[in-house]
């Protein structure tokens, strides 16, 4: 999309409520004047008056991020200290053409986040030089993540899948690698999806087995961490909390394999999500912020406050990254995996909900001392 | 099970650190002389004093359930004046054999509750005189619920699923009707599972079309309340929030026909469950208590003041039952279905969960003026 985009008329959060503040948002991406491919930005983010207090929301009722917390990190403050900041690149695009790549890039940067993470469900669809060229003109940091498929699924008792899933995670690990990614994160281990039925020790030992042959490979060409995604019981039928990351992580053994949290599975799976944190203690090495119902972060019943309060607790300072689905945006077939059936939020809402939720993070990292 | 069954070793909800607490409890299921069904029930529950405080949870955080609301309700306190408490059979066995049934409804009377659920997921497996004989024996109410299955889906645009899943749904109510059900209740509009993709508008229409029907046949025979249970994406791609659920009642436009509430799944799909209570207000017929990992109640993410602060803004007085699942009681293909991959708890805990999951619930009550 080259065009300036316009300002969305309701709000995320409320859809039916006008909020005054949305009006005096102003965060242009301008195109370039060739090849339709934007390449440079103009950020006017003028310290946003966030009025999260007006809305009734159980985050804001728990002590949730402030009014003055969040204003007094605007966009385009420095990159924090601690942990830098990402987004998930599906709230931007489903897609990773050069126009993609570089539109997603250009609204990255200017609502303020340090990293893009970049799916590789499909590694072949993603341009290395290009990909490199669009995050070095926009001055970003970049992550990668993918889950398996069944038909190539590190986890299976088949070994004709086991080596596909080899293959997919090898494929995976050359375009982190080549793209210059920190973090190489997600399902790693098993399908994205819902299984028949549960894991076999021997699918669990197959798995544990590809991690730590592709760690090897990772530490022996790269400074890529992978990071293994806890998801809910839909999601995977092999590490669903953190205690069973935790123990996959210590049959792997390899010191550049952590633990990544993410706060939509988590709300379903952990009983606390402090504890959760402190259980991985510095194995952890990644974390997804995402709402309950996948939509506008602090709208919905994740207890962010308890998640950081863990951080604080162990120091963590990792990147933290806002994932958020919508079918406007994601692919139909990847819609139809994570049972997108209604959309939180739609096309022309992606800025906002973007810079909703950084504003949203850097108030909890505030309010918990973690900056 | 006929034998007095023996005390858990370990908490439920803590299942590492002893609890004093639980020795203290004694609650004896004598078997009958003969056949090996127990038909008498001795219950000796001296004001269990429940340390919810000693165990630091999110729900305690909130200010949850003290120690002495709790322990003002003991299990042989009289049936509520509003709403009736219930537990999902699921929490005592598998099966529904005499020897089950028995064993399933003295445990739910000695446990304190009013009402026995009692999943129709295979209807032709339930015998309704003997059904009725075991309920009689303990002076139980009861509900009934299920899910349909993909090939009896009344949501299907084929109309030779949907003919099959009236006749589950035919099925379903003769049998509820037949042992005396308040509520029919669960994913009557829908397959339980994971779809591949979203709902058509002829698929939804054939719902509201089935939902009619029945509703128009149980009116006729009977004075059963048909609810439709709200569950999460992974579970229907057709009911996951209160507002489609109003939409869909509006349709159908049946006064016997309600909203089914279910905690574990609202801590998915709402953002708020009190406003989701609230919007349903007089049409909400049926309550599922549940914790965000299906284990013990008041242990887990789910925002239970939020919920009970809803139900006595609507002067709820409809069932309030207990749902917990755990591989060592439901089926394998239950089991299966639901993604129950770990257990919360163990076959020789379950009274323990039940007895702690009212005492939690009437705590509530207590704290939100609804008793």
């Amino acid at each position: 999309m080259s065009a300036p985009f316009a300002r969305p008329s309701a709000s995320i959060a409320t859809p039916r409520i006008h909020r005054t503040r949305r009006e005096r948002l102003r965060l242009d991406v301008a195109p370039s004047s060739k090849s339709a491919v934007p390449t440079t930005t103009t950020t006017r983010l003028p310290a946003p008056t966030v009025h999260r207090a007006s809305v009734p929301t159980r985050a804001h009722a728990r002590g949730g991020a402030t009014s003055s917390a969040a204003t007094s990190s605007g966009a385009s403050s420095p990159v924090s200290a601690s942990s830098p900041l990402g987004v998930h690149a599906l709230v931007w695009t489903g897609g990773w053409s050069e126009a993609d790549a570089h539109d997603a890039c250009a609204r990255t940067a200017a609502a303020g986040y340090d990293i893009i993470e970049i799916p590789l469900l499909n590694p072949s669809s993603v341009d290395v030089a290009m990909t490199k060229n669009a995050l070095a003109a926009h001055g970003l940091r970049v992550a990668t993540s993918l889950g398996l498929s069944f038909d190539a699924d590190v986890s299976s008792d088949d070994l004709s899948i086991v080596a596909k899933g080899n293959e997919l995670l090898d494929a995976a690990l050359d375009v982190s690698v080549g793209i210059g990614a920190t973090h190489m994160c997600g399902i790693l281990y098993s399908a994205l999806g819902k299984y028949p039925n549960g894991c076999t020790a021997t699918g669990r030992a197959n798995a544990v087995a590809a991690i730590k042959r592709l760690a090897k490979k990772a530490a022996d060409t790269s400074d890529v961490v992978l990071g293994l995604e806890v998801v809910n019981r839909y999601e995977t039928n092999l590490l669903n909390t953190a205690e069973q990351a935790m123990a996959f992580l210590n049959d792997v053994d390899e010191p550049n394999v952590k633990i990544h949290l993410d706060t939509y599975h988590m709300n379903i799976e952990e009983r606390s999500l402090e504890a959760a944190v402190v259980l991985c203690g510095d194995r952890l090495g990644y974390v997804h912020v995402g709402e309950s119902d996948r939509g506008a972060l602090g709208m919905g019943n994740v207890d962010f406050d308890s998640l950081f309060r863990g951080l604080r607790r162990v120091d963590y300072d990792g990147p933290i990254t806002f994932e958020s689905f919508s079918s406007d945006v994601v692919s139909p077939d990847l819609s139809d995996v994570l049972c997108i059936w209604r959309n939180p939020w739609g096309f022309e809402q992606r800025d906002e909900l973007a810079v909703d939720a950084r504003s949203f993070v850097l108030g909890m990292m505030d309010k918990h001392g973690l900056r």
